[in-house]
């Protein structure tokens, strides 16, 4: 990586909590509980990887990051709801998230339900923020919202989230295992690089090539954290290791064993390196994130 | 009501439920429960209010039912998902909606969260569908999705269920109980009907009596739900009578008595015609509308 990526990250993760704190409300009146309980979880220690993701898109094709940050936070929004109720008692039942109690454990799980829904929908308000649509054309906006809902539901996340509570306690086929991946984690890495990109207006070869770098990353990250619950630091994590296993969870490990993952994990980098090979030093950030996603302990 | 406002409900129901079935997609692969589960609710006999109100506030100002559709199915996809988390174990754990098993009875809880996740989500997809930008500036549509969100979101659906389930169980102030019926039910409405007008291109005072006539009809709807929640015939329902009361729930009846009640939503629909006035036979069916919602027996 290079030298001064952690002070890129540092100072990306900085910018996209102060742009949280300011872009999502606290309600102070009778649901003032809601609002609460979305700071939270968002507050919670997140690595931003999805909202970077899209300022560092953006950049690549020579935005300007400080432009797209509600977009940003719509993504963090949107990761954040989805961790919130994959966390529920009827979902994968956790207790812990980053060594901090899950939002229903917190608080309650009608509240964590709804803090969800929340974060959710706020999503779509962001991406209809006045200060995106006063520097975006309207058309482009409109695009990156279509790609998102996508992502994140029928073509995404939420199928993914289905797929794997179905697979749970059996064993999967690769094409299966593969089809949670890409859905659950995949689909909104890539839609979060791609964002950036539309946003700025990146050409279309752009866009396309920022596409293969995402779903590259997406599923090394979905490999590397299934690696890190079968042998990572639980301090580091801030969760119990081995979760999966126990819940029999449809892992990259299970199928294919530990050494096997890790060499797939770093050939999708290379993948994703790849794919940024048109690009100038504007996509060092992106090329960093690809490398850090394998090195990462947490 | 108009001698063929009954031909015009059942016609626009029709439009709406095949609507639904063309624009909510039906996956054929390892998560189709999601799926099954979002249709069985979806097609579940519910009376398309919301999408009607949109459709009806398009022709209001000129516009063409048919060319708002797949903006219509979204704030009926909305209001679903909103009926399927608030029936939910941790909600209002109910077991029946309009005579059938809820949606987490006839799945599970795990496929019900999933599935209003993804009706939300889904919504957000179906208010940039190519049908709709194909007919619709740019500018008015993320005027409408900026409108949905902010309606289904904070400020309003999802912060008036919130301070619902936090007034269960105690007596709340007139003030607290205004604050969640136009939170939980009025702001959705109201944006319905605006969102056809803003469509359609409707002009600046057209667009605000809607609102006028929306906030109205919301108060009412949700105080006659009240009332057919102590009075209504259960067999019409499809749920049981009562369970307000059962459950503390703050309504108006409670609050204000059942005669005043019945009052207050007369009332209302007068306010509703009223803001209607400057409007010629176009806004008839709105004006049905509210008649209807004051009679409705379910």
């Amino acid at each position: 990586m290079s030298p001064g990526f952690f002070d890129y990250l540092k100072e990306k993760q900085t910018l996209i909590s102060k742009a949280l704190e300011r872009y999502v409300p606290r309600l102070n009146n009778f649901a003032s509980r809601l609002t609460e309980a979305m700071h939270y979880s968002l507050m919670a220690g997140g690595k931003r990887l999805r909202p970077i993701l899209l300022l560092a898109g953006a950049e690549a094709v020579g935005g300007q990051a400080r432009d797209y940050l509600p977009a940003a936070c719509a993504l963090e929004c949107i990761h954040t709801y989805s961790l919130i109720h994959d966390d529920l008692p009827a979902m994968d039942d956790d207790d812990l998230r980053r060594g901090k109690p899950t939002c229903h454990k917190a608080f309650d799980e009608a509240t964590a339900i709804l803090a969800g829904d929340a974060l959710l929908t706020l999503a779509f308000e962001l991406l209809t923020h006045p200060e995106l649509l006063a520097r975006v054309p309207c058309e482009r906006t409109m695009q990156v919202i279509r790609l998102v809902a996508q992502a994140a539901g029928l073509q995404g996340m939420v199928v993914g989230q289905m797929a794997d509570l179905l697979a749970e306690g059996r064993s999967v086929s690769p094409e299966e295992l593969d089809f949670i991946h890409r859905h659950k984690t995949g689909a909104l890495i890539s839609a979060s690089v791609t964002s950036g990109a539309i946003l700025a207006g990146g050409k279309k070869e752009e866009i396309h090539a920022l596409e293969r770098y995402g779903w590259a990353i997406g599923r090394a990250f979905q490999i590397v954290d299934d690696i890190l619950d079968l042998v990572g630091d639980e301090k580091l994590l801030g969760k119990p290791v081995g979760s999966d296993l126990k819940k029999k969870k449809a892992t990259y490990p299970a199928l294919y064993g530990l050494e096997a993952s890790k060499e797939k994990a770093l050939s999708l980098v290379q993948e994703a390196l790849e794919a940024l090979a048109a690009f100038d030093h504007k996509a060092d950030p992106l090329r960093d994130i690809a490398r850090y996603i394998v090195e990462r302990k947490l």
